[in-house]
């Protein structure tokens, strides 16, 4: 089983470390490729990121996607999932659909921790595209920037773990860790809460795995 | 007052066509400017095309848009919308959205006539992330496509009267013309069934004058 | 084209001023008859009041409807709008059914500003039966009655940047101003916020322009 | 305990039957007035009629209510419902409401049977208000007017059991009759299916006695 | 008519002071039998008590309920009523189902009032299944267990009355005493609000005494 | 990694073909054990037979469920599955759920296939819940008995296909199959539409593993 992971920005900089991370949970026998643009935005903060990463993107999935079982875009903004699901030969997630789906299973409710206010409504859109609005409890913003999340490591696992309080008092059983850079948060924040935390990236994997798997029966 | 519609495709084959159409609905001293697309899709018929069009919308407008009060797109699907709501200097609007909330205004519920079995889905999310699902009856298709429309205008309005009878089963008070090269239709029908018929593109401009003109009170 | 807008209450007090406020945003060509009842409530501000103007209402446009093109009832409250819908001769738009809508195409969410708490559940019902009821996120109240907005006007400019505030921490990106009262501040608070303002009867009235030139066409 | 019943329309037609009728369900102890008004619609088929009938109930509840412990208005389209329940001095309560909240008591889901075209929209609005529009199945019209159901009751019968059989396809387990005119019929439906039937005045009827005995405990 | 009351619980405890508070509601000529469960949970607090009462419940119905008119599960939680309608042999009601319903019917909103924590998404999934979500205000905890309320009563009613506070301040109009242990409290705490409070049980009994009656028409 | 898949149901008629069946589907490194109860019903086709089953399933769970890192049960219909995640020392899952929250992560909307008329409530009820009614756009019907599905496959396999057919023309994009009896004819179907379709039990034990190494991270 091929896997083709792509980070949907104009650099190759996260590429080497995501191989290692992602290298770590897959099932025996699969193998992974990861890729990112050769032109588009450096991060995908906003619409337009989301709508200039698009073509770039469906041109590499044009160009290398016919080799593979799988393939994730790496951002839990799912930029162009629609139109790559529409073209892609293969078996095809996004970690933003991944995360909402699983916390739906996993929980009567859940909230996401988002790092920008101007994620808000694309998040927003997203859970209610996805028909499970009512179980959103709440998007908690941590007032760190995607680019300052590894600076103050520390302040950072305070400030999720803050966000996670609020959260809990909103109801929510699971929280939805919304952003690729809070990925290495993970265990520490699982060990410290009662409420269920997802790692959208690692989930979407996982459950890529399970589709292609489950087609090929 | 000065207004840009764009047709989001790489053909200029409409644009002489559209102007004379659009000129005729405008207020006394709005003045208007057509454009299309330099490369990007042929038509937008997928979600591909519409992430294909997004980039060369974006560059058209960061380049044309700031001389202009007022931007819309021509094309009922609203192509990169958000994208374009979240950069544009000036007041922007779809046909598709703009339409979907005038039938929401005059009628208790609604339905949209579509050419191709594709669209469906998009139209549907759509009208979901408008937020006005429960008011839509059905998407009702006509068997010709959009290319054809022209060819037997008799034969196409007869499927589209056929259409208007099943969405006014369907208790539709209203029925949006869902694709822009059913415009020439609009007065015919309008005569022939006493449900309100919407055409996107016209309420679309109309709107348009409005935002602009109350925005500059 | 001719409009007629009618306060619906027992006094032609609002009249005059209204007339003044109206005519300059109409398309050169319209022209505006201002009417109100001859009996019936002095406000509305209850379900009550908006039962005792229906009838009031119904006999006016029976005697006066059949010369216009278009009716605009001027209350946020819409007091008896689907019974003129049903019986007027001509296009009806009332400002609160016009600025939820608008408020629907100019955001992700909108927020109502309120003088009363008793207006709560009857503007929540409204906006619930367009079935935009996920777009709303709050209806924020003032603490100053109809009567006194204009006693302190600083005061209650005071008052309504904050209630824009509270929406724009309860996510909302467009503003209502609940009243007609409220009209007069629109100006100034839309200088003063990034959210989006809307004055319901300048809206309604220009849709109402819109309805009946694209009818005409 | 003095209940008051009345008959929204002009014409005291009804009102010695309907006292026998109600006569019949009501707890020991319970006493009954039936009043009917001065002026007003000839029956409730539209909005205009609902909003012709309301301030005439208004005004006969101020003249009336004061003496009695509980108000029905005798119509399935709850006439003028809010404004009677904000100024009423006692316990208020209309048939359509009182059906419709009994069926989502008694089923899964349910369907109304209806006797016009009309209605659709007004008692879809209805359900919609109440919060359960999710468990409305369908609105099934019988071809006959309400003047005419008792010209031939064996018609009727008929295709009221056809409705009930098309509201059972469409998955409802409880069929409200939609009109004040198809009381006497229950018996024989009930007998005659699996599906639950709801009489809308004697079901309000008897919420009513609960709604007063509850309150004075 | 004969009603027969079951105490979800492996004990008798309760049933003495029941029937003495139910045998004030009813009607004349209705007879009360209260039981409890030979086994079962000691309380019904989280999902797990209600999957244990069911098979006893289900059990004593089997071999009661042919002698009876009427069944009332006596728990805010309505354990396993999907599966006793199904199997009942007579009508059956449930005071959540019943509260939730007539809430609804009393006012646009409500919230309910918890003992504990685990409630929360064992109401929140009640009232989303009846359909009526959106009608849902809050469900308001009091930091006081089941076991204590009546510990300190004046305490107990501060509580209460705090909890009504903030329903109020949430926008509902109706509160629903969302326990069997706060039965008690329902007369002073409707005389210190103007909000409508609702006392399950109560509510259930008398709506099934209607239930009852209307069948046997 | 080890699993437990209980059969909800009193015999172990199924145990060993099951055990045949997802042994094939594991990952390497993950043992199974199946189990069925000591008492409960024969099927689950009722509310009642789900209420029969809780405690035995309960009770096995607490015997048996120490030793496991994942437990299944083998029903669509999720029996006690809230009671299940509230007691089980490990991760949980039922195929109803996973199959639905799948369904939404693989199309625009699904439809489901059910053997029996009287699954239909209870399977809407489970959609509802998870907050994806929007989602479901049929339970189709086939008219063979679960008893009778492999009496003759052929008329089974063409009754599904004319299920799958109706469930497109309501366009719906994936197909759950409602029934675990149905599992066999899971790779016949798949290549004879374009739809996708989805076995239940396969999904929910992948999703199982997938749940386990998540949280093992």
């Amino acid at each position: 089983m091929n896997l083709l992971v792509i980070n949907p920005i104009n650099s190759d900089r996260f590429d080497q470390e995501d191989f290692k991370y992602f290298s770590g949970l897959l099932n025996q026998g699969t193998s992974l490729e990861i890729r990112s643009l050769e032109k588009g935005p450096e991060a995908i903060e906003t619409y337009r990121d989301e709508a200039e990463a698009a073509p770039y993107l469906l041109k590499l999935i044009e160009e290398t996607g016919v080799s593979c079982d799988g393939i994730m875009v790496n951002c839990f903004a799912d930029p162009a999932l629609r139109a790559i699901e529409e073209t892609a030969p293969c078996a095809v997630i996004g970690p933003g659909k991944a995360a909402i789906l699983m916390a739906s299973l996993l929980g009567h409710s859940f909230s996401i921790i988002s790092t920008g206010r101007a994620n808000h409504n694309r998040f927003l859109e997203k859970v209610e595209l996805l028909g499970v609005g009512p179980k959103l409890r709440s998007i908690e913003q941590i007032p760190i920037s995607v680019s300052e999340l590894d600076k103050e490591p520390e302040r950072t696992e305070k400030e999720l773990l803050r966000a996670i309080e609020k959260a809990q008092k909103a109801w929510a059983e699971v929280v939805i860790l919304g952003c690729t850079g809070l990925r290495d948060y993970y265990s520490r924040l699982d060990k410290q809460t009662e409420l269920t935390i997802i790692e959208p990236s690692a989930t979407a994997l996982k459950l890529l795995e399970n589709l292609i798997s489950l087609k090929s029966k």
